[in-house]
């Protein structure tokens, strides 16, 4: 008999040689039928694998990322039996499952290939072999075997796959006619695969080279049900309109231009403005807890890296060194801040009475991606962080870990984001030599963040093992209007750097000490920010915040000075209001408004003319009527003010 | 007979063969004695070299900038047969007349150095020759003559520098016992040199190239008069309490660190502040004139460089280009945010209706420079430009200038900078072919300038042949508090970049046409401005600008409470004050936030918190005695409003 420990710490014995599946329809039927596959002592293996040993095992269902994983896994492999019988000769690269769904890579036969005409057929010829309820299969194969069978079979891809490997570490996978070069896991079978659907098609470089012969990736996704299709298709559709890359142009926030190069964001002034607002904003709050303001170059000597140790971590993954035309200097443009602010708190000597110090930047940084990486605004290759690095003494960590969410809170808050979870990321505790810093350094600063994140009322998730090398964290996830979780706002300790940049302060004991670092950065980075926000708010971004608050539409020209009148005595309240001068018919002007989302249309015509008043428009409201100028202004003002309120 | 033309083209008649020197004593006697050169068709000359052909001269005298170089040119000469005097063997490099004197670099015999102590027996030595009236007396030689003279005296620079001279063109200067290499002009002879002070000591490499020897260089200047250096040093005693690193650094404004490299500017929170002050300031009043902010990135692809023609002329002197370590992409840092806004004026198609468009960035620019050259702020490797480049008609071409005068004229008026002159830049009307753009547009844009400066009432100097290829332009020169002048602002048109960008615009009469660009900077880069400003108000910032307005001194601990609720009331009335809480003597805390250049303390102590009020001291001013703290807010708040307003 061998013990299975359950996640809940429960055991129960069973027979050595037990799978997986049968400890689930041990358990219940219902649940047998519902698990995709199992984790064993934290890898994760088929149903049908016998466990021999004491083991602690975690069966997966759909709602685990594991589970999920299984399932889109097993169903490229039908996808790919799918392809074979479609399109005869064809050759498999590789085919992954990914964070929604996944792709094959594939070789089509000379002459063919695949359009959206032909998506149909696959998904059929799919769902004829899911219905079939066919098995998958593992055997393990020698190196040599491995090479003839693919070999035998002209698939090339697979050979220079295999040739790679180690023998004594290769298995096949088996469903079907179809057999894959696979580690697994896979799914029992493929019953429980119940909807398909091919997403798109697109090219990619084997191995990702482009040297080597680009081949075709169809992605796909399949679902246990085919309700979570539909849904799953009415999102994509709703994503699809929020698309910050879409919004962005709609509303003339940014562009991008290929003679300045791919990933680097020009922002147009109405972007420039939605950026500048979000920096006072931060910068205002920031105040209030006592930042300070600072401002960095660019570029740093590669010197400042080689002591941080980016340099050895990160250099040659990076924009190569900038040299100068003489002196024979070396200088990396800047991947992060905080190497800067070191060397500001190094400028002068200080003393436990000066701690905390608090620098902020908002720190245009460059990192280089590869241009298939790139994505709007949420994969680029320089961006502006919302930087900030306290200096701390350790028994101060608590408190500004308190403040830091404070100010995270109010951020959330005054934007919208409801929904979010905070992810403590605490060091292994099996694995202590991982880390820097003593264990009394680790243990307060544990103890600091999770009391600071109980204090605040956060929902939090713990996770051991997933702390930073230099310390422990505190990220945020946020759920966005459509669901879909994004990473923002996040809180580091950190030991190292002020142990490589030999950074001090007296104590009270007149002693040197060490003082603790934090990095934060409620936005994360204000591009990236930018796009959660636009993808969020399908661009309708909360009145304080949106670059045009005020749109008024004259019904004809003959008003036009009255509009501009209004426009400035809004503008005097400070409302960003702007006149539709154009010669259009308003039906015209308010769809144009619409799409530009400009919360308030104000219309006016002889009516408002002559008693000084404003038509009202509210964005996805009802019209508000008419009113007059002063009590429009105010209601404008007091919206503002009652968001931003502490 | 030949015609000689003077610079008020009048003319008169000589003997051919006639000097310079002649032509001032056929003048007056007084002229004689003041000339100290003189131009020949635009080409200094000696005061005693014969003119035989007809010419246009002009005859300098210590107020002209070549007169003064000849003077200093030939002290430099006699501070070497000085030094020869006082260290036989001594070996010459090169010693010309600079900026404020000149320096010559010389190898010292070993085992001998020059210090302080020994400037006094150099200075004797200079005037003991100085006061012999010793001629200078040229002489053309052959290259052979040249290295047979100099190699027999073991003068390996000069050696060194003649080989590189060709044949036909070498000369010599003799006075007394010396004899140098060199093309001149030079004084007639030593007598008007009144006044030697040696300056100073630095090493520097033979032709400034690090692996070769170092030599001593050796600053002195000299003056027609005693009086005039009295002044000089006086000057120099002014300047060095107003140098703007020591001023910044008492005031914690900035710092550099020699791991984040050179020339790379550290912003310190109240440095930070102060840019950050004088940003907001530009913007407000740039909104208020219809400019729109964007953001674009330090980095452009190496291609937007070659379009606009940097790479071609600043390419190989310029920070080398970052490659990517995949792809095969390069970067240049950004010399200058132009190209950038060029690519955001091309991300959308243009009417004529559009235009002005006036995009404005605070763009932090990089550009090297060799580490000898820089120095504090005023020459960096990177500074930030408060750029905009307005896109316009031809026609709107005035009207666009008087708008940026009017920004700029208030931007003096509100730092204080009362003295200053406008240059307008145009073409040099002989060498048309130089410039690009028609004639038409040419004209069109000088006399815009010319009409906008009159209609401004600036006080202009023209200068010909001192435009850009590209366009005309407007230069500020400001004249500080002690009688320096500096180059702040500059309004320039451009016709390359439009050209070259390929950017347009569609007309009224519905056809393509090219937008004129105009590039403008009031402060010029945020780093040289604080420099300026420092040194010009010694610190002493105006108090809408200066980063703590106000100190307050309690007179003891016991009356921090009292006024830590001042200085929150003042907060109150956005007035920047601050507590100095220190347990130090009020004396000690008064000087030290003299040196802090902080404009008002309060002294608090047991009277006022017993009457609600503050005694008010102004920096460099008298007492102002006690008042409420109301009546003191309103104080401050009068005196910022004063100076800001329009």
């Amino acid at each position: 008999m061998i013990k299975i420990t359950f996640p809940d710490n429960s055991t129960r014995e069973y027979e050595a040689g037990v799978t997986g599946l049968q400890i689930a329809e041990s358990i219940s039927p219902r649940l047998a039928k519902e698990v995709l596959s199992v984790s064993v002592n934290d890898t994760v293996i088929d149903l049908d694998r016998p466990i021999t040993t004491d083991a602690a095992i975690k069966l997966h269902k759909w709602d685990d990322a594991e589970g999920k994983h299984t399932f889109w896994h097993s169903s490229a492999h039908v996808m790919a039996e799918a392809l074979q019988n479609l399109y005869p000769g064809v050759k498999f690269g590789i085919g992954p499952a990914i964070e929604n769904g996944f792709y094959y890579d594939i070789d089509l036969p000379e002459g063919t290939q695949i359009s959206e005409s032909d998506f149909a057929n696959i998904e059929a010829e799919f769902m004829k072999i899911a219905a079939t309820k066919t098995q998958f299969v593992r055997c393990d194969v020698t190196k040599a075997e491995a090479l003839k069978f693919f070999g035998d079979k002209n698939e090339t891809y697979k050979v220079e796959l295999i040739n790679d490997l180690e023998d004594g570490t290769i298995s096949f996978y088996k469903q079907g006619n179809f057999t894959d070069l696979c580690r697994g896991p896979h799914l029992h079978d493929s019953s429980v695969i119940k909807a398909f659907k091919l997403l798109s098609i697109a090219g990619a470089y084997w191995r990702g080279d482009e040297k080597r012969k680009q081949l075709t990736r169809v992605y796909a996704i399949t679902f246990p049900q085919k309700k979570q299709l539909d849904e799953y298709l009415v999102l994509l559709e709703e994503a699809k309109k929020r698309d910050h890359r879409k919004i962005g142009k709609e509303m003339e926030l940014f562009t991008f231009s290929a003679k300045v190069g791919q990933g680097l964001p020009l922002w147009l002034p109405k972007g420039a403005d939605l950026r500048d607002r979000l920096e006072q904003f931060l910068r205002k709050i920031q105040k209030q807890y006592g930042y300070l303001q600072v401002v960095t170059p660019h570029i740093g000597n590669k010197e400042l890296y080689v002591t941080s140790g980016h340099w050895a971590k990160y250099g040659k993954d990076s924009f190569r060194p900038i040299q100068t035309p003489q002196e024979g200097e070396e200088y990396l443009l800047k991947p992060m801040n905080c190497p800067h602010h070191c060397e500001i708190y190094r400028s002068k000597p200080h003393s436990y009475k000066d701690l905390p110090l608090r620098f902020a930047e908002f720190g245009t940084v460059y990192r280089y991606e590869q241009s298939g990486e790139l994505h709007g605004l949420t994969r680029v290759r320089s961006f502006t962080q919302d930087d900030a690095h306290l200096f701390c003494r350790p028994d101060q960590l608590k408190e500004e870990f308190c403040k830091v969410i404070d100010i995270i809170l109010y951020v959330f808050k005054t934007l919208d984001f409801k929904d979010f979870t905070a992810q403590v990321s605490l060091r292994d505790p099996n694995n202590r030599e991982k880390y820097i810093g003593t264990d009394e350094n680790w243990a307060k600063a544990e103890s600091a963040i999770i009391e600071a994140a109980e204090e605040k009322g956060l929902p939090t998730v713990v996770e051991l093992g997933e702390a930073a090398f230099y310390g422990p964290k505190l990220d945020f996830m946020v759920k966005d209007a459509i669901g879909r979780k994004w990473q923002l706002g996040t809180i580091q300790v950190d030991y190292n750097l002020p142990e490589r940049f030999g950074l001090e302060y007296v104590g009270s004991d007149n002693q040197n000490h060490r003082p603790v670092m934090i990095h934060r950065a409620p936005f994360g980075s204000l591009e990236r920010f930018v796009a959660v926000l636009l993808e969020h708010t399908g661009g309708k971004l909360p009145l304080w915040l949106t670059p045009e608050q005020v749109s008024i539409l004259p019904i004809s020209e003959k008003y036009n000075d009255f509009a501009q009148s209004v426009s400035n005595i809004l503008n005097n309240y400070d409302i960003r209001a702007a006149v539709d001068e154009r010669n259009e018919k308003i039906g015209r002007k308010i769809r144009d408004n619409e799409v530009k989302r400009i919360p308030y249309m104000l219309i006016v015509g002889e009516k408002e003319a002559a008693t000084n008043t404003v038509s009202v428009r509210r964005q996805g409201a009802a019209d508000l009527g008419s009113m007059s100028i002063e009590d429009f202004a105010k209601l404008v003002t007091d919206e503002v003010n009652e968001i931003l309120k502490k």
